[in-house]
């Protein structure tokens, strides 16, 4: 073990604070990575927070962080992938049982057994739980670190690992998009990669927002059209009219406002979990055979092929880059979405603790 | 136009009653029916009620029924599909505008300008609107006419037009069943369609009733195996293992319950509308990327399909016969679910009104 530093809350109400945080020698097949730029998802929050207490209770301290872009430092005597100097990621898993119907499929983000970059128990008995990108360095296994390409902005490469796959993978399971009518709900971190993304896959790109100040930047960002969620007229124009929405609002809202406006076998896919039901109308489903369905990022393999797009096609996320020390301030300013759209730490400020 | 009997509802609290109706005479593309056999939908009751006001108000009098089997009596000059004497079906719809783009891919159940079988505007003004198979005959544009197999048993080929199509075309769409965990929940007109379906695709099929009683007549009907849904543990120890659940039921229920034992990627389809938005968890769509859609009967060319599967494979409904005078008994049993599983109308009773 060595000690690495890190950033981590101590409960649910302190503020994160500078602290040294144990990670494991580097196993045969593992990657030690220094850290340079970590995203800021809200699930960081959530945790940190204890606000998925029900399904995930947070074990203190936590440290945070799983959209990781660094350098490898170090490979295990086993690893085949990668060699120090490297451009790599990590995302929202570093661990799976790898033997599951699921893995097998290369979908470890579907395995019972799954370990999450942190909060989760680890294997390997470093610490009580596993600790996220908040730090300096992270030590993983190789089948859970991704290759990034070179010629991308870095800090915009980090949000890739969550936001990115995130979106990206329900819109390539729908099949080919090019000239589709695609909605996206919500333009924040999840979905201004969703307006990226089905911009880049040629489809015909609608966005829902309720914040008339966010027009002209959905439009920056690719889309050919922005409606004003409010505006039920507007809504009405377009009903029964999209081939697939992708929904990333975390928050109640309408769903059925969304579901009348796909057409027939129309999809919308929930990438966000609002923590109340939503009340769905049957009827709704019903007339144009729609479907509601879920997503929740990508397997190793997707995630791959997801940077691999994004070096090709120049995507990144839009980020604001931070230093660690302003982190809470960003976190408040996440709860009032003001951001565009990610908030990327600069790992490089830790040094300085 | 031509008087034939019927039976009809004056107004939303009125018992039906004998009464005599018009009907066009056979134009150039119509074909004249002698009504056999007319299934009992619970849609019949609704709309006799008027408890679907709002989304389609009931005009009086009002004539229901859309689960029409008999006999061709007369045809137009340019038929071609049917001569006198065929056995026929008609289903929910008599009419659509042939030229929408659901209409062109054979879907005419989605068309925006269908007419259905009744309560829907006339378009040959032969009365403000269509009257349905609770009568001695009708006339219908052969496009919208089935061919009814020679093998099978009347009564039970009324309910294929409608439950039968309802539940067949959903799972149809869903792939090649064989071998697949499905689950079809509630055990009533259109749940007991749905396990002989999944049972002669070759499902493995599971059935979900709230009543213990039916249990035995759910393995009888084709399950291999009955849950008692409101057995909570049975219920858990089949968590995450369905490939697609098909969901009969009309009534407020726990969704959530049956999304939670879908498989990764499972469908879980509802062909029943409860009045109530269902309250759906994003979460529990999210953790295995499922969903959630709607069904509504299917196409004139499915339903054709469907019923040469019937005969193919021996299928029809278990139904109970009764004369038309008994329509307002069987209407209260209905709504207590009294029945095995559908009522079929002999028609033949309405020659002694």
């Amino acid at each position: 073990m060595y000690k690495a530093k890190a950033y981590s809350a101590a409960s649910a109400t302190a503020p994160l604070a500078s602290t040294t945080i144990p990670r494991r020698e580097t196993t045969e097949h593992d990657v030690q990575i220094e850290i340079l730029f970590c995203g800021i998802c809200h699930s960081d929050l959530h945790s940190v927070r204890d606000e998925w207490h029900s399904i995930m209770p947070t074990v203190y301290p936590i440290v945070p962080g799983h959209e990781i872009v660094g350098r490898v430092t170090r490979v295990g005597s086993a690893v085949t992938k990668f060699k120090t100097g490297d451009l790599v990621g990590v995302g929202c898993l570093v661990d799976s049982d790898h033997t599951c119907p699921n893995c097998k499929d290369g979908l470890e983000q579907l395995c019972p057994n799954q370990t999450l970059t942190f909060n989760s128990p680890d294997k390997h008995n470093t610490a009580p739980v596993t600790y996220g990108g908040y730090s300096e360095s992270i030590v993983v296994d190789e089948h859970f670190v991704l290759r990034v390409p070179t010629n991308l902005d870095l800090a915009g490469v980090a949000p890739l690992l969550c936001a990115g796959i995130t979106t990206y993978s329900p819109m390539r399971r729908w099949g080919n998009l090019t000239g589709k009518k695609v909605g996206v709900v919500g333009l924040g971190g999840l979905g201004h990669m969703g307006v990226k993304f089905a911009r880049a896959f040629g489809a015909q790109v609608v966005v829902f927002t309720t914040s008339p100040g966010k027009k002209e930047d959905a439009h920056r960002l690719g889309a050919d059209e922005v409606i004003i969620s409010s505006n039920a007229d507007e809504m009405r124009s377009h009903a029964g009219t999209f081939d697939f929405i992708l929904d990333t609002i975390a928050a109640d809202h309408d769903i059925n406002a969304y579901i009348n406006l796909l057409g027939r076998d129309g999809k919308i896919t929930l990438v966000g979990a609002p923590e109340k039901p939503l009340a769905v109308s049957a009827f709704s489903l019903l007339v144009g055979r729609r479907s509601l369905s879920g997503s929740i990022i990508g397997g190793i393999a997707e995630t791959q092929e997801m940077l691999d797009y994004c070096g090709k096609h120049n995507i990144t996320a839009d980020v604001e880059i931070i230093p660690i020390q302003k982190v809470d301030e960003a976190y408040e300013r996440l709860l009032k979405s003001d951001v565009k759209y990610r908030f990327s730490i600069d790992m490089a400020s830790l040094k300085s603790e």
